[in-house]
């Protein structure tokens, strides 16, 4: 219903009445601000869209409706890849994507999702919050006007879905795989074919051979698209990816117009959905890799710590090489590569080991 | 400054001008609802009480004051094992501890801290938050007239301090240990002399020999009591303490005479609480044991396979005894378990072959 038709009803049949039946209309006309958030997902896809719902629903009911937030779906409003510029420059006041799409705007916004061989969800969070990352983040951001903030992670992904075996390195050559980012360029220094494909096409491509391979994100997701029916082995873990951040921008002129308690409410909404998310994709993954395993019989394999070895060398090769080129990626890098150092060890005897004896 | 001397200085400098200055005695005065916060820490105490300041202020914040909360240390208004029954009997109308503490009110509210051999902190907020686990913490605090809510998790805690090296089960017996609990329960049965000592007072009990040894928190928490200056080995994992859940308790009528928008953001807030807490253990924690190691000196180890063992059999023990009893842990138990089934393989296949990864 549009404001104009929803007075009119108001009038003719009294406030009163019409007030329980036109909630959602009543709390759009009486929203301070109108903010549009555009995501760079299809509209309620599992984990990622349905974070944007949960996030704009958290925001409206904590600001009593003073800000409505009507969330947008890639193409809806903007095709997915527009998400930054659309926020950058007013069309959006809130946007829902991955850092590392923005490489084109800035190298050093690929730190900001997941490197390879990197940190894992928690340990992302850590180096965010209190790591000094978050300030790194704003800087990188700043000069398009844009105010970042973490909305959720998808824990560490999976290796991906594969047509053929890895057991060395000579199986990558020729791998015609989807892999975006730092990890796809490893892969392609190991002999790879990166190939760029939207999601929703992954299936058809992986059943007719334009495949050979395909990262997608974990079996949550993985499920949903039934990769499992075009790919013989779903092999672990995801290296290019070990804990990717979900990023909410917000436009900094909209945000500096809301008062101090909005801006409040909209920063502590990112950081519960980023709790939020990592836990359903915890709880959900667990269950689809139960029901891939034993309902869809998925032959689950490690990849060869061998080809580990030497991803992780090429990984660290192409990193360096972009730190060398870009002064902000070195100063991200020096932080980020120091804070891993140390967790690495904290993360080895704390989580690590206790996994390791819950299955002695 | 007292309600009472602000009128006083309002009316005689003229409002505009004392505004600013006296902000906070505005704020207090304006409150539609003051609320008492009272913790079962000390005042400030690292990661615990500043979780419950943080908590506080996010809370006042997004509802620009309309909610104002007081923070109480342990023994301020009452002593920290009394956050129960005056948080159930609205003395407070918020309280801050962790659920094990509460197993006199019912044995079922251990499930809800950690229990021995069980979830790492971020499969916790999986079970709570996607695996059923918050609508049977509910459950629980419903009689009592309670609303829980997670706050913070430590993480994967360390095993503890020891003055007595442990290479077989042979070592345990005689051990006097501080140690709460269920996991307490299993040393206990390994041989082990269970001493109960409030935090403060480890230290000198450890150098008086009253403590062969003690468990904590974790580095951070850890470092700051001294404990490396009393003990000669550091001992992990934590197999006791995998993940624990630190708790945010909310006077049901006190939060249901709230509008619904804060209602919103006293539960938003907790949630954002909880993600800072276990980023702020996962980041601080690694820095205090590189200091411990590298500047203390410390020295590191791991306990024996046959010990964690030994001791994961002894816990099993301890909490299927409880389950026999109860009915409502027994329920609670048959989710957490097949939560935890599940979810040890995802964590095996994920995190930890991604840290496997990172370490080859």
């Amino acid at each position: 219903m549009k404001r104009r038709d929803f007075i009119k009803t108001a009038s003719i049949g009294g406030l009163a009445t019409t007030a329980t039946l036109l909630a959602p209309s009543i709390a759009e006309a009486k929203a301070e601000f109108k903010w549009k958030m555009v995501t760079a997902w299809p509209k309620n896809f599992p984990g990622l869209g349905t974070n944007a719902n949960l996030l704009a629903k958290m925001i409206t009911e904590m600001s009593n409706g003073r800000i409505s937030l009507k969330v947008y779906g890639a193409n809806e409003l903007i095709p997915a890849f527009e998400v930054f510029d659309a926020v950058s420059n007013g069309t959006a006041q809130m946007g829902h994507a991955g850092a590392y799409y923005w490489k084109g705007k800035s190298e050093a916004t690929q730190f900001f999702s997941s490197i390879p061989f990197g940190l894992s969800g928690q340990e992302m969070n850590a180096w965010l919050y209190y790591g000094g990352g978050m300030e790194l983040w704003r800087e990188v951001y700043k000069p398009f006007g844009l105010i970042p903030a973490a909305t959720g992670n998808s824990g560490t992904q999976m290796a991906g879905w594969f047509n053929r075996e890895i057991k060395s390195m000579a199986d990558l050559k020729g791998l015609k795989m989807r892999i975006p980012g730092l990890g796809g360029e490893a892969l392609r220094r190991a002999g790879g074919t990166i190939v760029n494909i939207p999601g929703g096409e992954l299936f058809t491509a992986l059943q007719s051979g334009t495949l050979d391979a395909t990262e997608w994100v974990g079996p949550y997701n993985d499920l949903a698209f039934g990769l499992h029916k075009a790919a013989k082995y779903y092999y672990y873990p995801g290296w290019h990816e070990p804990g990717s951040t979900i990023e909410a921008m917000i436009n900094e002129k909209a945000f500096n117009a809301l008062p101090k308690d909005l801006q409040q409410i909209v920063l502590v909404a990112c950081k519960a959905a980023n709790m939020d998310m990592l836990s359903e994709y915890t709880a959900r993954n667990n269950q689809a890799l139960d029901t891939l395993i034993n309902k869809h019989k998925v032959k689950l394999l490690p990849l060869p710590d061998e080809v580990l070895k030497n991803l992780k060398k090429l990984s660290e090769e192409v990193v360096l090489e972009l730190v060398a080129k870009d002064p902000l990626s070195k100063k991200i890098y020096a932080s980020v590569s120091q804070f891993r150092d140390q967790v690495s060890h904290w993360s080895e005897i704390s989580e690590q080991a206790f996994f390791k004896a819950r299955s002695l």
